[in-house]
């Protein structure tokens, strides 16, 4: 298969147990999910893939955000971030450093 | 902050409205997961990061598991192909072919 160009990972606070509960989901991830969703479909680019997950570890810096295949793990990340990491890290290539950590 | 040397991504079917439903979780996906898990703490791979995830677009290969930062796709894992993906790919950099997709 083809790997996707970028692949964007939010935590959403999902357990293994189904539970969704955590420091992400409490501040707004399911909407930085469905931004990067919007942002990345609007732009057309089909080669980017979003993903939910399970806690990162780091809740404190939460939300996290991570881009492969770089490995950027973004921090305190708000809804409205989105679009300037869509647009400066994925169209452009050049990482978002105030929000990296 | 220090970046994993492997990420490991495992389908868990976790959705962003809080439940947990498809075709990984109901092929033991969460059993991979705490293979995973037990394998990279009993050789004390403490560099390596386990994630669950959501949905990842191809049901009908799963349980998926991705391996970063290479982002090799494995396809059809079952509980039992665990160790060898930790002993082959992540001890020794051979990634699994007969699991690859």
């Amino acid at each position: 298969m083809n790997q996707p160009k970028y692949h964007i990972f939010v935590c959403s606070s999902s357990r293994i147990n189904g539970q969704q509960r955590g420091f992400c989901v409490n501040k707004d991830s399911v909407e930085i999910i469905q931004n990067f969703m919007m942002e990345v479909q609007d732009r057309g680019m089909a080669d980017t893939m979003i993903t939910n997950t399970g806690c990162l570890g780091i809740c404190d810096k939460g939300p996290i955000v991570i881009v492969y295949p770089e490995g950027v793990w973004y921090g305190n990340v708000s809804p409205d971030d989105v679009e300037e990491i869509v647009e400066s890290h994925l169209e452009k290539g050049k990482v978002v450093e105030r929000l990296e950590i």
